[in-house]
């Protein structure tokens, strides 16, 4: 398989992107399409001694910042790393994209310039969210600040082909994020998705509260993407600011660094679990082929993990599942 | 100082509330009221020898289950510990309400019963979050699902108000909750209570994502209350998750047990910092008179906290600034 990279997005590119790839290909059997600054990426890859296997470089000049509008990927910046990213996933000289790079960009290239599933309405970000059982999908984050019902529908349908496929789970039990587990809870977008949720073949568990998101009693949950963009990043923030706190009780003193030596092993298991970088990036879905966003923040293991799950997307023919669904569907 | 209390209310009600009671007595200069069945309040004080102080019992036979409709507390229900509480305060027969039952029936009794402040489009359910520099406020966390940009403006505002009065910040930095931090973020409430507050008085200090919300940089959190129900209770999952993973890590084994004790005090300190509890219930703001709802599984501490943050309300005028504000603003 052959992945089209960003090798300027994300905060820590090129190098820990080029890292991230010379680890994915220990692993998997892959070859590369980097996009980029070639004289840039080269430097990296001789300087660091990286093996990435096989690969070519499709230099671009321009590099998409966080400052810039997402459109600029498909206008004035549509010969940047991740405009070209896209071009050549769209010409097939790749099998998937994976970039750090800014989300909006991703969106408005992947959804533009590559092109959605037909009979799909938006693509979605789906982000896999540690929990004590396994993870649990949670999408929309933030594709869609305006959703429909027929829209959350179709995340769930894809979300559970995803967790079925790449994460073995038999008949994913998907829920509807609400602000209370009755069924007539929330708004009007929540009471309607909640009657096609339950219409539908899915295995749909009824509505779940924030705080069991995490609980595993879902493999899915569905929101629109304002709230699931909310959800993800508090899930981020509260999880940060108790490790900074928890480092602190560690450092106070010399007793409690002894104390910190003492359970440093299972303190790296659990924050190996609640590390979600730990399952890679979030597949945009819905889109024709597979473009993987990994966190802007990824370093070497993170990227490589998005590359992984790009990997596995493809392997699994998600795409073509997500088709035979709708089409299925169509006819049925 | 006259509480109007809900002894029935909550998972743990009546012997934690009435715990709660005899533990506030001790620090304010407080009566009650207590709504609720006598005999077995008073059986529950008796048997725990507590010292409530002066109180008085207002017998009911019903009580609202966390099954009822909220509704309920104005019809069928409306003799029950809850909705007598309400009719008790509505009727000058004590200064505030504190309830640890359904959020439903309490911001349905106490809109319909007690009414809301002239001017005030919609209560607002306000929590206070823990954070590294002190607490942050978030509403609406659940009373109003939709929510129109001006109702967000007026939540703002209560907000200000109660950190200024109550936290005693000065000139609170009000943020509105959203998924990037760029001015035009967001759909069209988003957008519309962002130029609201951006031409308001208040100390408005544009968007906020996930992820900082318990960073400290925002003193008042505002968003509509589907979205601010699920950063709230997610809040709360991820806290909850994280602390039975780190047990875990130290119930391990001896070793970890001894690790464990070095660092009691630390992630005691840790523990108490993270836990919103300390900072008492919710105030539904924007009701004519002080209503608190207190955490639905309170423990007498927390239940003594909700008292008082009562207190607090009342002794500061919360009320008399908010409609103050309104009426200046009115006329400005």
């Amino acid at each position: 398989m052959r992945i089209i990279v960003d090798a300027m997005g994300g905060d820590n590119a090129p190098l820990e992107i080029l890292k991230g790839c010379a680890l994915a290909v220990k692993e998997f059997s892959l070859e590369f399409v980097l996009t980029g600054n070639k004289e840039i990426i080269e430097k990296a890859i001789s300087e660091n001694q990286l093996d990435l296997g096989r690969y070519e470089i499709v230099h671009t000049e321009e590099t998409i910042s966080m400052d810039d509008e997402p459109t600029c990927v498909i206008k004035e910046k549509k010969e940047s790393s991740l405009g070209k990213a896209f071009s050549l996933l769209k010409e097939g000289r790749g099998d998937a994209v994976v970039s750090a790079g800014s989300t909006g960009a991703v969106l408005v290239g992947a959804t533009m310039i590559v092109g959605r599933i037909r009979g799909i309405k938006r693509p979605a970000l789906a982000t896999l969210l540690p929990g004590d059982t396994g993870p649990t999908m949670l999408m929309d984050c933030g594709a869609n600040v305006e959703c429909r019902s027929e829209m959350l529908m179709q995340f769930a349908l894809m979300g559970s082909i995803y967790m079925n496929k790449i994460q073995s789970v038999e008949n994913p039990r998907v829920m509807l994020a609400n602000v209370g587990t009755e069924d007539t809870k929330g708004g009007p977008l929540q009471k309607e998705s909640f009657e096609l949720l339950k219409n539908s073949s899915l295995n749909f568990c009824g509505n779940i509260e924030g705080r069991d998101i995490l609980s595993g009693i879902a493999d899915v949950v569905v929101t629109d993407g304002f709230s699931g963009n909310l959800i993800l990043k508090t899930c981020e923030g509260v999880a940060g600011m108790m490790y900074s706190n928890l480092k602190q009780v560690f450092k106070k003193n010399f007793i409690s660094k002894i104390a910190a030596a003492m359970v440093m092993s299972g303190l790296k298991v659990f924050k190996k679990k609640m590390d979600y970088t730990e399952y890679g990036g979030a597949p945009l879905m819905g889109i024709s082929k597979p473009v993987i966003k990994a966190h802007g923040s990824s370093n070497a293991v993170a990227f490589k993990n998005a590359l992984r799950q790009a990997f596995e997307y493809h392997q699994n023919n998600v795409i073509a599942e997500i088709q035979d669904s709708l089409s299925a569907k169509k006819e049925g």
